[in-house]
């Protein structure tokens, strides 16, 4: 059984087949979020501080931190987004940054085992990369996707994916350890990114036996309604067998689709956190059943067995 | 290539592999539905009659018609209320009933090919109903259960369905043809039910190569926000194979759910039917994509790929 154990400084977190679907919070990342990206250059992590507390309230089991900002330090500012998020919040956090320094100093202040976010199949990324992981006993995002780029051929992604977790094991990382991103396309852009993802993820889990996880809102870019498309994205990916998402915790369609994926997929005992979730007055709004409606077509079949 | 065509008298519709969601309103059956059977009863059809224009106007592919009324002519109602529906509403229907006088004096003034629903794996019904369905060139639902009741062992429900499918075909009816209801328990009690169902149904569908259907709205019995779990339900069992539902087409969370599915299954080129539903002021209410704030973390992985 897969079991990808995450931590901060006091508390465990474990990504796997059994356990409930891993909401990682996305919001702390500057990329794209002008206003934010110009407050963390200057020292203000305010807005930092707003997004760590409003996503662990609303139910991230992890945090994203990213300090991707152009011309900045952003070794120091990742270093120190860290320090104030893990001094604010108890969840473990995903250090996420393209820049080798910037992961070093991350991980040099990190209180825990972090996951490092992320390592790619080129070369250059899987050497530096991995060395760090294993350095630091943490986990690891592999996105599948090396110096050709990304194949849009899922059977080139999951040869990506085999081969970065190798070169982990190689390097004293378990295959536990090691989280992949199949990479999900627009399904706007490209008809067949759902089915290519959902088998993808199967496969990854079934003949690679790795947790997997994904940016989900890419898959809706560009669409009308689009937390409905995330949220059945989530809940189909989670039934296709994905265990964790980067995702915006704040949307309650999105987290209602995990929700219902965790219970359908039986990782809620007796519906435990949907009802907590769900009650009337709750977060997600209540409503009561309608039993008199129901009953009629399954009531009939049912008999007693339900 | 499995694919189960019905017909209205002008218009074919095929519940298949490769086709969209096929969504069949369960709305016209007067059980738990008091005033709707009493007004049935004597022959008063206007519930009837606004439920199947809505049902279609909402999208609805078929319809399924139940006339089951404690101490009322089944028969005469079921025909009666087919025909009122046919001369309303151009989408095939399923012929709701247990019994079987009923059965037959719907097929008798069906026109077009319907969906009997339902036969069982008990051998009276086998034996009576499979006959009927040939006799008229139907399709027929298959439901998983026989004279021991409803199994609590996917497996043996899984064998019941082939002992269906198999006495259909000594019958002449073609496995296209029967359509597979693998009985759906609520989530709320049994904890097992959506991993039951989406286990049964992708072996239903791999192994048996039999389409799929079942009451939808049975796994959230009891439950608050039932139609988010509905939904997700939905799109979770597209996702595992499922072709078709009785489910209520009036709901925008269910309806998005299949239109989500289909569109995440590679189903609904282009996203047709998703921006067809979802536009700004569309049925299923429209949002504007926030470009903006994504294409961060996948903006900056994907490169030029999307």
């Amino acid at each position: 059984m897969t079991r990808t154990v995450l931590a901060s400084a006091t508390k465990e977190v474990v990504i796997g087949f059994d356990q409930p679907f891993c909401v990682i919070g996305e919001r702390i990342n500057p990329t794209g979020r002008k206003k934010l990206a110009e407050a963390m250059k200057v020292g203000d992590y305010s807005m930092v501080q707003a997004d760590a507390l409003a996503q662990v309230a609303a139910g991230a089991t992890m945090l994203d931190v990213n300090a991707g900002i152009p011309l900045a330090d952003e070794p120091r500012i990742l270093a120190e987004t860290i320090q104030l998020v893990q001094s604010l919040v108890d969840v473990p956090l995903s250090i996420d940054s393209s820049i080798i320094d910037a992961l070093e100093a991350g991980l040099g202040v990190y209180q825990g085992r972090p996951l490092v976010n992320s390592v790619t199949g080129e070369e250059e990324s899987l050497e530096r990369v991995l060395p760090l992981v294993k350095k630091h006993d943490a986990a690891v995002v592999a996105i599948s996707n090396d110096e050709t780029g990304i194949s849009e051929d899922p059977e080139v992604r999951y040869a990506v994916a085999k081969k970065i977790a190798e070169r982990a094991e190689d390097h004293g990382i378990s295959r536990q350890d090691v989280v992949v991103d199949p990479l999900v396309m627009p399904i706007g852009a490209m008809g067949t990114a759902g089915t290519q993802a959902f088998r993808l993820i199967r496969k990854l889990r079934e003949e690679l036996k790795v947790n997997t996880t994904c940016g989900a809102s890419n898959i809706s870019f560009g669409l009308p309604n689009r937390h409905v498309v995330n949220a059945h994205f989530l809940s189909m990916a989670a039934c296709a067998g994905m265990t964790s998402a980067i995702m915006n915790p704040l949307h309650s369609e999105e987290m209602n689709g995990t929700r219902a994926a965790n219970m359908l997929n039986a990782l809620d005992p007796d519906c435990r956190a949907w009802l907590s979730a769900n009650r009337e007055g709750g977060a997600g709004g209540g409503e009561a059943p309608r039993e008199g409606r129901r009953g009629g077509r399954e009531g009939r079949r049912r008999g007693g067995a339900a």
